[in-house]
């Protein structure tokens, strides 16, 4: 459940978001923009939780493959009425992953 | 729940866990972290969720300040007899937050 990406730097993308009470459409887009993630050139994983915030981070090798990507769900966001149906508020931030450390049993 | 952090540039530090099922001391130590971190100088915010997965960013306006929270939290968990006791697995990654946007109704 944990990323496994390579050693940085790389991209992240943080996307932080609060959801509205709407579901229409919202978990098939959901799944659809994780397959295209994963199929988008220079995608490295995601992590994704849910509580009463969602945080939902996808790892990328540049900014290339995020604006590639981007276009990609953006397309798909408006084909289906777009996102401010399903969100009351969001927050993306695009960074540059500089240093990681890591453990596991 | 989403942080009101400032205009980019600044610092996130990403902390992705699995915890085992040990909670001995996890919550008060989690607690006091947190407010370790929001009595720091540079301290920007924090967001944090868990279902399975446990993600918590924080924000900072510098690595300096992640430093010294760093070091002041090392010392807590040392005490604490540490944090390996909590987390089967966790990857801590220390990103500059390079742009942003947002949405909220």
């Amino acid at each position: 459940m944990i990323a496994a990406t390579p050693s940085p730097p790389y991209y992240a993308v943080i996307f932080s978001n609060m959801r509205t009470e709407i579901n229409d459409g919202y978990a098939e887009t959901a799944e659809e923009m994780a397959r295209l993630a994963e199929a988008q050139e220079g995608y490295l994983g995601h992590e994704s939780v849910r509580d009463e915030l969602g945080i939902t981070i996808s790892y990328w090798t540049n900014l290339e493959a995020i604006r590639s990507w981007k276009q990609q769900t953006d397309h798909l966001l408006a084909q289906r009425m777009g996102r401010d149906k399903w969100y009351s508020a969001y927050k993306t931030r695009i960074c540059l992953v500089e240093r990681d450390y890591e453990f596991s049993i």
